[in-house]
């Protein structure tokens, strides 16, 4: 029989098959395959004039927008929000709407068009880390600003519309959904139990065991009790931490390595698979310290959402995330 | 600029580009070719046996599990949740757990292979929504369920794993977090206007009159102000109802023809894309009399969902809703 499994962070119900999981090779999702001409790629080396002016460009030598750099932070050229001009607020009957104000940045996040997460260094992985972090910390002076979201789409059917590896970042003039879904429902728990509820969920990975995939002194990375899907993976740091822009400098270094490593686990086992991640953070001036807890949650897409997902937010997993952190270990 | 836009039920934004839309044409979705061996196919006529037996069957002659059928509800052959056993709720920690106990049944709408919803006559239209209330009214008898959600996958990018035409039934024994949500919007705008916030909804659409794409006695379909996806439409009751299965018999009818009449014109302008459908309807036990109000969601399948929307619950929708109701009123 099957398992109904619940969450008290985002009260989301799953449908976990414990009894016999879809096999790896079995799941029919894309496949990658990079093709686009490395020439005219405008995240590749050499056409740095093929994007907007770049915000921020590591290099040893060399002038901005030329060639040399390790990482490279962009405007993106077809921003979903724009920078200018004010938010003015209006309601239209039930509704409200305001104007799309916010920022929409590219974070290059390695020169190589061939390459992805799983196969950088351990300075790159802390390169890109530390460029999440920056660009956060400067974007969170814009008083505009109430959110800041870093994510990866990997992959056409996870999103990607470029093949050269980068992440993304956009600030947003009010706390997303989501956001204040987890929020709620984390305060819940904290005025209830006085302790942080994804605290509690690092102790209880951390005793149980079997879903972890990987594990450094400051972070775990793990298989959920209650994934959405198919080998989704969180990361969560150990130390009790509202905001993902906290970091310390050794921990940069310890985020970017297990990141790397999980996601090799993940390209080994499953032939580099799409997938998502997505930093969860607090709001900027949240005053959530003490009961949120920021994390990066890892989705590999390997499945469809469909009807019965969207009408009801509950996820049926066809691999018990035992199984998939026992084979992604295996990997 | 784009603009923001937020939903009063759901309290979902979408950020909507209303200065260009993407073409239909130019959207990359998945094209819908049926390659199925029709003597393989589960749920052709004359392959009855290779279906559970049928829970109901419509025929003017012959006996059940036999050819010459019009409609024919049968279980899930793989089920999500199975019907024997107890739930057995349990705490796990920080997480809740219950064995998975429900109902999944499969709705073959029509015995043709090749057609779907935007090919079928009034009265087969008629007959499938039939199916679904007379499907939702018997299991409502089964203590055990507390929500019963009717959904359609078309295509295999939307989920579907058979070509078939077919919707779906699930009998859950929670309510969803999706439907919650809802509940609890529309009772804190109930509480505050002391007017139903759908209602107030068709009454906007019904004014502003431009994103209106079908509309009879009953029935209205638009694309909603705050549309997640390029060309989702909503169908929604004139008349303040919170169950669907409050539906009278001349309703019935004036359902199906909507419904077949939306999907027709959307079939039209995209050229058959892959598509969702759920219908929205308060719980079965539930005191939502006043404040809910039923409605089936309309999903076409046109853009990836990618890390933006997955950790923001914020839709970046490139077709304004109105441009979208243009585009379906000229197809």
């Amino acid at each position: 029989m099957s398992q109904l499994r619940r969450d008290p962070i985002t009260g989301r119900w799953i449908i976990v098959n414990y009894e016999k999981s879809v096999k790896p090779k079995d799941f029919l999702f894309e496949k990658i395959k990079k093709n686009e001409n490395i020439k005219d790629c405008p995240f590749c080396p050499g056409n740095e004039h093929l994007t907007p002016p770049e915000i921020v460009g590591h290099r040893k030598s060399g002038r901005p927008n030329s060639p040399g750099w390790s990482i490279r932070v962009v405007p993106n050229k077809y921003p979903a929000l724009q920078r200018e001009g004010k938010l003015e607020k209006r309601g239209l009957g039930v509704f409200d709407r305001m104007n799309g104000i916010g920022a929409h940045e590219v974070i290059i996040d390695i020169p190589e068009h061939m390459l992805d997460i799983a196969d950088i260094s351990d300075n790159q992985a802390e390169e890109m880390i530390w460029a999440y972090v920056s660009r956060s910390t400067d974007l969170k002076k814009d008083l505009r600003f109430k959110y800041i979201l870093v994510f990866r789409n990997y992959g056409k059917s996870a999103g990607a519309s470029l093949e050269h590896p980068h992440s993304q970042l956009i600030a947003l003039p009010i706390v997303p959904k989501r956001v204040n879904e987890e929020l709620k429902s984390s305060l819940e728990y904290y005025n209830y139990k006085d302790r942080c509820a994804f605290c509690d969920m690092v102790d209880q990975e951390m005793n149980d065991k079997e879903r972890i995939v990987e594990e450094n002194n400051a972070f775990i990375s793990f298989c959920p009790f209650v994934s959405r899907f198919p080998y989704e993976m969180w990361i969560m740091p150990k130390k009790h931490e509202s905001h993902f822009t906290g970091l310390l400098k050794e921990e940069v270094r310890l985020l970017g390595t297990i990141l790397r490593n999980s996601m090799q686990k993940l390209k080994k086992l499953l032939n580099d698979p799409p997938y998502n991640y997505i930093i969860h953070t607090s709001p900027i001036n949240g005053h959530e310290k003490e009961y949120y807890h920021w994390h990066i949650e890892i989705m590999p897409k390997l499945v469809n959402v469909a009807g019965f997902e969207w009408g009801s937010g509950f996820y049926a997993n066809p691999v018990a995330p035992g199984v998939a952190a026992k084979n992604l270990n295996k990997a």
